[in-house]
């Protein structure tokens, strides 16, 4: 009988092998974990274990050095783990570094570089144009189709699954108020998205192709852009969303490498516009990803988008946000911009869900416009994987604290 | 006669002293510097020379660590490094570490975290508005006088004075055009702006008040925020400004400290609106800098901006960005936005000053709508000091190369 045994089927075998930063309970020591079932592998502990030359890159309190090793050191670090988990004489010299899930602290993953929040999902686009500018001749803005729209996010509150989220005060003004007033948001939403984490920088002025993807970017997050629409609507025009998103932004305690992905890998959706060479994938392999997201409020789930729905692609993402020469650094994350699918229960904010309020949610708890103190908000996802075998993405989960 | 001296009158002489980073001739080995007349002292250096506690926030590479140590360690390095630089016992012995200006390179001073940008000269906003909306009743979007306008930038793309810009290439489309075209941006700019640096860092979820911005702000820079107006026009509807800007964020070299600053605090332009309590500094010190831009193209001198305008201060702008429990980080660099006056030769940007290229600049190199391949623009600055000297804020340049 192996040392240990993670059930047939599981979504977080050996096929998946997710990567994180933990510690151990009554520790504040950090170090980089791989998820096995519901273990965790202490990844350095087994690497000088084993006295593996990657112990210089699991060994450490963050997954940057990881990161910024490259796609070869990826797939080499990779195919060692895939064998400690595998083979058993190496699952008897790693047995000792697997704690149970339930016994550690999951820590951020890695030291955000700059974020970015991108806008990809047409069907987002769309209801967000036809709740705010119900009169206008198209739903989508004129720029919509030839590029992914983006803006900077803040990177110093990008937070790990299961921190709280303190409801944010701030400005608010109605259109018939003589003036702002300021308190606690009372329109709190949530966003699912999924993020992506570069791994590999780039130089000032040098764009990245479309076809460098990979090269560049070592997997993906699940990711929530929390959103205070109130003091979003107000403050936005005209240099965009800041104190309405600035608060926090949660992600997922485990980055999935896009090694393991392979299987989810799908074409998006038809190009209703011709694109300018740098963003035209036409010839690319599929750059879309078969992920199915799930949003629970409280445990109840409200929505399930569906990423494979999303216009803009993650390489067409990366390919735009340099295109100007603006430079890559290990850490750099981004966002999908809000997944919605074409179905109204597979919408990924409270603004579609309950069409800016007008149609409540109802919950087992009562009525939902937007979020209320103490609701706890969990996205999780899967991606099909080979024979069958589904790829597990974790989960971002948040609770509300009054201000 | 003392080992060293600086001219009686000097803008960087003792009263000065700002803060930077430099690496020797043929070194990559960087390390802290403050400048004195057209010399920089190797600031840990000499304070290992004399023994000094402060080695451990000056040896250093960077000057996150002593922005980090907080107010009272502020002040008290930057009075041993007066009396250094004063005190004859202790000229001679740190006179070894004075190196030329011109025998040393600069370095980017500071790991910066994130870099939000601001929109708070009222001149600026006006010329904008009336530039793009000609028909609006209102050259100030509502917010404007309620709220200071920012939003996130790109922190890794920020480079020292010195470094060459690459002419960015993106999409851009007039209003009559069919289709966006790809290329290098046409309408190159500059925005003249000061930076402040972020010292002592927040937590989560707890807003900086108005009166705690000298707890946390350490000092300030130039700041030349480039901008593709092209590229900016075509994608910042609806979530603002992105590859327009991303691209490059250039500051000055050295930070100078608010506490060489004390005789340049003026009050700001009379509030033409009543301000939410968090904002209402009525009751606050002056909280207006007094710094006269001076900006270069090519050498000749295009525009002076002068600073004490600016409608929103520093210390309303850092107590804006927080109020929504946004944290603070060491490092976190933040822009004023475009310094205007009210007189077309006080206009901070190509855009203002050509007046969207209506009017020509008229250069002795011929005539200037945007920018062209090889100009050089350089801001520079200085403030009111005790006793009428000069407290000389450098300069912040940078050279446009062809993509």
């Amino acid at each position: 009988m192996p040392p240990f045994e993670v059930p047939e089927g599981d979504p977080f075998g050996p096929h998946n092998l997710p990567y994180g930063v933990f510690s151990r309970a009554g520790s504040q020591e950090r170090t980089v974990g791989v998820r096995l079932g519901d273990h965790v592998l202490d990844a350095g502990a087994a690497a000088v274990a084993l006295g593996s030359p990657y112990a210089a890159l699991l060994a450490r309190p963050t997954l940057n050095p990881l990161l910024a090793a490259g796609r070869t050191a990826w797939s080499d670090v990779r195919r060692a783990l895939t064998a400690w988990v595998t083979v058993p004489s190496h699952q008897e010299t790693i047995a000792p570094f697997l704690h149970p899930l339930s016994s550690v602290t999951l820590r951020l993953p890695f030291e955000v570089a700059d974020y970015v929040d991108f806008y990809a999902s047409e069907n987002h686009a769309r209801n967000v144009g036809q709740i705010f500018r119900p009169d206008a001749e198209d739903s989508l803005t004129p720029n919509w189709k030839h590029l992914p729209i983006g803006y900077h996010g803040r990177s110093g509150t990008v937070v790990v699954s299961g921190t709280d989220v303190v409801r944010p005060s701030g400005q608010r003004k109605a259109p018939g108020d003589p003036a702002p007033v300021f308190g606690p948001s009372v329109r709190l939403d949530i966003e699912a998205e999924v993020g992506f984490v570069v791994g590999v920088p780039s130089r000032l002025g040098r764009p990245v192709a479309l076809e460098d993807f990979r090269e560049h970017v070592f997997g993906l997050c699940l990711l929530n852009d929390w959103s205070a629409r109130d003091i979003q609507a107000w403050e936005y025009v005209p240099l965009g969303p800041f104190l309405g998103k600035s608060f926090a932004t949660s992600v997922s305690a485990w980055i999935t490498p896009l090694d393991a992905l392979e299987e989810a890998r799908v074409a998006p959706p038809e190009r209703t516009h011709p694109l300018l060479p740098y963003l035209d994938d036409s010839e690319e392999e599929p750059g879309g990803y078969d992920l199915r997201i799930s949003v629970a409020i409280n445990g109840h789930v409200v929505s399930e988008p569906p990423f494979s729905t999303m216009y803009w692609t993650a390489a067409q993402q990366l390919a735009h946000m340099t295109v100007n020469g603006a430079s890559l650094r290990t850490g750099d994350l981004y966002g999908s911009g809000t997944v919605s699918g074409a179905e109204p229960a597979q919408r990924g904010s409270l603004l579609e869900l309950t069409w800016n309020g007008r149609e409540p949610l109802e919950l087992p708890d009562g009525k939902r416009t937007f979020l209320e103190d103490g609701d706890v908000v969990t996205l999780s996802a899967w991606a099909p994987g080979a024979n069958g075998v589904r790829v597990g993405l974790g989960e971002v989960t948040g609770r509300i604290v009054a201000d």
